[in-house]
């Protein structure tokens, strides 16, 4: 791909729209008793219709053979090299329950464990306590602990684990986890990976210090380990690049979170597909790019369960008239990673992908799914160049040089 | 693809020939009435029988989504990255009209234009001024103007377009431009880039300052607009990388110039394809490289004119005997771009591209056309990878490694 440098200099604004639907894990497996995969098995006669129209093929997210997470899933489609640019732990588990992060916060994945009298980790989730008993553990620190130098907050997410943020001047995530990943260790001491985030390793170490005093009677959720200590990173966005006016229609707080670190506006999503398009269909005079998010077939496809990852197909499928009704000039559909029901989670198969407009120069592709998009005319490429493709289908990239 | 450093080391000479036909924009769209794209509306009955006898594929000159200008699309079929090998716009004016430049000239576009008595640019193109009008004032300023520390040579192009060539030493193109690229505002001052371009800068204003007075009463072409100065890139030549002796048959300067560039001999090339195949066949024997450029494809596709771009792969198609019976080692056939009438202008679709040899292990596609090479041996790749297969299928490349 070439660089956003050159991207920014040949992108231009112009009134056509593209509509971007991620169905979240949509790439699947055959199940041995029909040989089929998710996509074959389903009925869906409109993600088939688009892809008569489209020009297909499969994507990398990051390369073959790679897995992609959520978040390097995500930037790929969104145009950003996802090994260059990634987001840290403790980062993404501030978007996922959608804290309002500043830039300069220190983020930190946390778990409360259980210890011993010597010290040793005897469990890294402490019972896997439950979300209640969390939320008030996370009430109690942020009363009591105070750290010279920053102010801490501790924000609970499902049973065990929390989010803690540092929010201070001068902080910095070059720091060591404290969680050794193991039992039958002690926590480890934070460390500081550059001089200048000594300042930081203290106070994060301090901070561990008054939580073990302040929960010393309250086993099995008498300490906690922390880990991918990380800052809002610094991401071009998209409206800057590509001088877009994106917007994204997303029901989960991570989704939301990674469309707001590119630069996309929020808008509302409801609870499910048919709410996501009639929002779509409010705001569609208002923005020229929508990323429009979809879980159910991620998470069917993590539980395992193939014909529940089926009907999420059949689901999106179902709604997508109240799309096509606005034929966007641009109408991308594909997904951040596979997700086979057989592997129950994500993998690191390409995915199918199909783009429509008039300018798509369509191939004989008839159908949506991993085997039909193979003989499409785009091939096997990196999620990456979707971006571009996206842009010189709307008619919005100027020639390249002379 | 492998460096330069690395395929100096294992191109050798042999007596195998090479030769290159590069149907400029010959990667078309459907045409709406039919479904079929320009090439597959021509009867081209050598083209398929050399897709017959050939490996097929599609090619990106930059990347997917990019539409490349002419000077990308040629340097990246020669092997070029054309992201890093660029060539100014400049350089490519003074190229157009086949000026000889030193490697340490610096080249602007020029423009006539008008401007008002507060000095505001009314027209950017001075009413679009005669070519004959043009040339009395390129020769008015070349004999009026000297400007200490530069020559200035003032060439004429056709209507309002010039090209600026300043001549000395230690000049630097590290100048922004003086075109503001609208109306309703006064021309920029040229300033240096860097401190070393900041005599040039001085050169530069010089030059229009004088201009100004001289054309104060030539109105409606009573100033000058300035852009894209540049100096002859530094490009590693083809005979320095691959050890070839290459040369070039092409009707129009641009193109002649690219290949002067990278290192080709321009052979006559006379008026039509008829005449270029005659000079191939004059000079089969002094050079084991032939570049053969057909522009008529480019051209009709870019007048949107169909049917046009039609009969200009028809009269390619019909010269070709006279190329096949000198039955070269290495036959490519390709495009630069695509230039689809439906669009009227260069895309960034694939090119269909075939290159047949006695070494090609030829693949099934029976047919020259963007649907038919999708299914070929070479799949989808970049365009700078197409020398490599050349000086391979020529026998000219060692083994890499031990």
């Amino acid at each position: 791909m070439i660089g956003f440098e050159h991207l920014k200099k040949i992108s231009h604004t112009s009134p056509s729209k593209i509509v971007f639907l991620v169905i979240d894990g949509v790439g699947g497996l055959p199940r041995p008793e029909t040989g089929k995969t998710e996509l074959e098995s389903a009925r869906k006669p409109n993600l088939d219709q688009i892809a008569k129209e489209s020009i297909c093929g499969l994507i990398d997210p990051v390369s073959p053979g790679i897995t992609p997470g959520s978040a390097p899933g995500h930037l790929a489609i969104f145009g950003y090299d996802p090994v260059k640019y990634t987001v840290g732990r403790g980062i993404i588990a501030a978007l996922g329950i959608d804290l309002e992060l500043n830039p300069e916060d220190i983020a930190a994945r946390g778990n409360f464990c259980t210890i011993d009298n010597r010290g040793i980790i005897t469990d890294r989730r402490a019972g896997r306590i439950s979300t209640e008993i969390n939320t008030e553990l996370c009430q109690l620190l942020n009363e009591k602990i105070t750290v010279n130098g920053a102010e801490i907050l501790v924000t609970p997410v499902k049973e065990h684990r929390f989010v803690l943020i540092l929010r201070g001047e001068g902080l910095s995530p070059q720091l060591t986890d404290s969680d050794p990943q193991q039992v039958g260790l002690a926590p480890k001491k934070v460390d500081a990976l550059s001089p200048s985030a000594q300042r930081t390793a203290e106070i994060a170490n301090e901070f561990v210090s008054r939580v073990k005093s302040l929960l010393q009677d309250k086993a099995p959720a008498n300490m906690v380990l922390l880990r991918g200590f990380s800052q809002h990173p610094d991401i071009p966005s998209m409206p800057d690049i590509y001088k877009l006016k994106p917007a994204a229609i997303a029901i989960y707080p991570m989704y939301r979170g990674l469309a707001k670190l590119v630069g996309m506006q929020l808008l509302p999503a409801g609870d499910n597909i048919t709410d996501q398009l009639k929002s779509l269909h409010q705001h569609y005079s208002d923005y020229d790019f929508f990323f429009i998010h979809f879980k159910a077939t991620d998470s069917r496809g993590e539980d395992g369960d193939f014909e529940a990852k089926v009907h999420a197909i059949e689901e999106v499928d179902a709604a997508l008239p109240n799309l096509l009704n606005l034929n966007p000039d641009v109408l991308i559909v594909t997904g951040d990673h596979s997700t086979p029901a057989t592997l129950a989670m994500h993998s690191w198969h390409p995915v199918p992908f199909m783009l429509r407009s008039n300018w798509c120069r369509f191939d004989s592709v008839t159908e949506f799914s991993e085997r039909a998009c193979l003989s499409g005319g785009l091939g096997r490429f990196a999620a990456v160049e979707i971006m571009p493709l996206a842009m010189a289908n709307a008619l919005k990239l100027d020639k390249f040089g002379a």
